[in-house]
């Protein structure tokens, strides 16, 4: 079984599963089989694992970059685009994680998010869960089946290279299975709020100084708010300038940690897990 | 299978045996089956991979921090409470070890400890151990059944929170089936013997300025000698002000290495590799 | 099956298989059954992850230092000599990688190099590799057997001991599967080809300075060109003064990245990993 698409309708019991690659691999990622009719594999977690001003581009941002604010490496560590994998199922709330799954599944449409407080086990991942929002319009189809091929092919993680705003991805509205797009919008900066219009995620941003965000995940910024793409989107590149703003969650905590106030996201925001599936 | 503790009394063969957890996973630690009619389940490992003074809180220090001395985060890295799982038991004695049994066993009674060589392989542990001792008083129970429990919920890492001595944590007397209490003591150095008490282990220490160690294996550390607890303790908080205490083996070197005088451990201590077993 | 060498003439489908130790320890790796009948064991890669200025003995040099240029850990982080294993099969272009399989197997006598550019995904490494080159003499039968007793017990890497030059390791010939010594030369700084013999590899190098490299994978290096070796070897120590040649490809950028001028390897080779197999 490559996916868990392969037991849609066979089965209500989420849990962990054994899948293989088409290359041979064996190995276990976890099978949500309720949302929508289930079918759905956990491919990768992003977990801040320190968003002080001592944690910026540090060890533990695997979505960004462990190795500094610099700019010579345009593409940061290069995990959104490569084959590498990290981190275990198990522990995809305490450490970031990239299952074989994100790069070895090629048919995938749909995305789902479930926001879930850091360090909350396997077993309770659904109930704690405060999000949980999905994709409907098979936008992946068209983009590589996968994130590793969209990303590598369609919207690389390279500062410096992009014109600001213009070359940013595109937005897919979202439907929501816990939480509301009102829910999604409070935990955001006071400031940045009406930059954003929730129920959406949208991928690769630009912003002004031509630095890269990965996805902004249960929002989509406005054009207008081009400047503030870090403090409302998550990983990307290596390099930010001179600006607080390098790491997993980039500038969520440019303000302060953890405040809601100014660009700063709230504490729920900064301590979540973000569990991504594939479907 | 979940723990090595359901084959006590069937079998006498120690080695590499497959669990699996409630959750579904399955994964491969080693069981000691020998020690007090066996059941012993290894669940981590501590391994300093660099006490001098540039690998201090340097990557490969996971029971403290890999990101520097630093205040802003109180738990350190956090490794000793959350689900993070690293390393594998083929590296125990060659590189950190944190395996899914440390947090999915949760009935866990006592602890065991062998200490050995730094790069001993699997198959000469036992043989190799130099001290192997064991708590006999059931004290997880009360505590939560596992260590992620234990810290969590009852005897946090959170540097600057604490009382100094007064809030450290209780300590609990050993048996050895390898040395002894007085063989233990040798290794420390040698003006901190007078602070210590051989054939016990103890829990979350708090130093004079607030500084947290998670374990001190072997000894406890009286209370007269409170501003000694890293140069006998391990792992813990991520910030030791200007101190050169940070790190997995801590303040053990702060005498220099090796040198099993002042305040530093020898050098068989310092290139030990502490095999952490429940029962 | 401890190693594919127990299939050599029973299959001939390369891919990954399902190994086990002598310890009981079960794991996947890549097995290559075609080149000279086969038996091919993948036991490890050589990747590196950032070869620019911010990423010198930076997160991601295992095979030298992720902790600094620095001259106290006089073997670097000692992966060629321990029990530390890291990444896995499939991300083996894309991070470091080393399988149990490199010291658990102890009858290797030979060694085979294939070179595939970065993020290759496994089911393309042999039709993607520019060079594929093995040694016949059964060198590893006489030193252990493995890499990992090779370094440990005849060519360990500790920089500041040894003697420039003269206490660098034995060079082997090599047979090519794909390519030729003519095309290895050809990715080596133009200033440095003078010094290089294509058609070899080479164990542990000492320079001018005592500095290490582990080894030299396509050529070895003449006499007189012992300040070069950093320059055309990789891994190795932690330590290389106020030189920028620290590094899992050590020297390979001293003069500018790819730019294969001066003592700087082309862009090819720099963005190569090396899969490292026994027989």
């Amino acid at each position: 079984m490559q996916s868990c698409k392969e037991m849609k309708g066979k089965t209500y019991r989420s849990g962990v599963y054994n899948l293989n690659t088409t290359d041979g691999f064996e190995y276990q990622t976890f099978c949500d089989m309720i949302t929508d009719g289930g079918g759905w594999t956990l491919v990768a977690s992003i977990h801040e694992n320190n968003a002080h001003d001592n944690g910026r581009c540090t060890v533990g941002d695997k979505w960004s970059s462990e190795q500094g604010n610099n700019q010579n490496t345009k593409h940061g560590d290069g995990n959104w685009e490569n084959l590498k994998t990290f981190g275990n199922v198990a522990s995809a709330t305490s450490d970031d994680f990239k299952s074989l799954a994100y790069f070895s599944i090629d048919d995938a449409k749909d995305v789902m998010i479930w926001q879930v407080p850091n360090n909350t086990p396997l077993s309770m991942w659904r109930s704690n869960s405060y999000l949980r929002y999905r994709t409907y319009s098979q936008f992946l189809s068209g983009l590589g089946g996968n994130l590793q091929n969209l990303f590598q092919s369609y919207y690389p993680i390279r500062q410096g290279v992009y014109s600001p705003g213009s070359d940013s991805g595109p937005s897919f509205p979202v439907k929501y299975d816990e939480g509301s797009p009102a829910d999604t919008l409070t935990h955001f900066g006071t400031d940045i709020q009406a930059y954003l219009t929730a129920g959406y995620i949208q991928l690769r941003t630009v912003n002004h100084a031509q630095h890269i965000n990965a996805m902004c995940l249960g929002v989509k910024v406005d054009a207008s708010g081009k400047e503030h793409y870090a403090n409302a989107c998550i990983g990307g590149s290596s390099f930010w300038g001179g600006e607080s703003n390098c790491g997993d969650s980039s500038g969520m905590t440019q303000d302060g940690y953890g405040t809601g106030t100014g660009r700063s996201v709230d504490k729920t925001l900064i301590e979540t897990t973000f569990l991504i599936f594939y479907r």
